[in-house]
């Protein structure tokens, strides 16, 4: 998505160690009428797969999810990093290791939103090695939802994310595709 | 604004202790509809204050954030309540009390995102105590940005957040106002 992709040429910045810095646009700060964008061309691409769900994580798949979600009339559910007081005590919870963080972080899903028979879409910022993404799978696997696409803003194809995800035999659609990150110089795939 | 009422009596449940719970519309499940309707709703209420950049906290608050962002056409910041790795060392940072957390937590803001002569509109999910949005003023002033307004999906009046809030010289509006939670009943101002 040309788009995207232009912002990240413009305002992205390679950090080193594979760290793609765009906190001007996609987290801390967001651009919503680019994440508006960004979420129709989800709904675009995955208009045929029949999802009834949206799932993603806190905190930065949120403004894409929801975007996608508006352009899909279909609800969103983030996973939570803890799990609030609103929140029953019997809930899906897996583990993931986060990039940022440097730790694992727990991905909590109550049951009341997440069903056997719903057809779960993921979108998130990032598919970079997939960790986070697989842990949403799980989480929908153990809650005997189906998955039927997953979504990133970004992929870093250099990490290996869409081969430990390929064996779902789902579509896996990123926006903007990445192959090498050096610092000061960002290189898409075609 | 009704669609928000409606959905909060339908949906929400009222806890004990001042607790409301929307986890099925607006946080952790998300109604993107809703939220494009009530992001609407704060564009069309907030269009003559000027707004630059509207800046709101982490998690709760980005849905509908970013969809007034959207409908303004202007960017929007979450405070993060920790600090990322692609985060420079000197940040605005304060503390705010989290009544779900139960605790102390964090808000910080890149100087890269707020800065001095921006007009800025607060938007979150709850205005209850005024704490956190209490802290977004400070982090904003401290920035030099000045507050043109205040706006939340859900206030609970009973809190006393407004009149925390009021020497502020802002509107300050919310889409769906509760004067009195009971168990398994919510009353509304009219």
């Amino acid at each position: 998505m040309n788009a995207l992709k232009e912002r990240i040429l413009k305002h992205g910045k390679s950090l080193g160690s594979g760290i793609l810095k765009v906190d001007g646009f996609v987290n801390h700060q967001v651009d919503p009428v680019l994440m508006d964008a960004c979420g129709a061309e989800f709904a675009s691409q995955f208009k045929a797969v029949g999802a009834t769900k949206i799932l993603t994580a806190e905190i930065s798949g949120i403004a894409p999810a929801v975007m996608t979600g508006k352009h899909m009339s279909i609800p969103v559910v983030y996973a939570r990093k803890s799990k609030p007081i609103t929140m029953p005590d019997q809930v899906f919870l897996t583990l993931a290791p986060s990039h940022t963080k440097g730790r694992m972080v727990e991905l909590i899903v109550s049951p009341e939103y997440l069903a056997g028979g719903e057809k779960v879409l993921i979108i998130d910022d990032f598919l970079a090695s997939g960790a986070t993404i697989l842990g949403l799978v799980r989480l929908a696997q153990t809650a005997g939802a189906e998955i039927v696409g997953i979504g990133a803003l970004i992929e870093k194809s250099f990490e290996g994310g869409r081969t430990a995800l390929e064996s779902l035999g789902v579509p896996i659609r990123s926006l903007a595709c990445i192959k090498s990150l050096e610092v000061d110089k960002i290189t898409f795939v075609d």
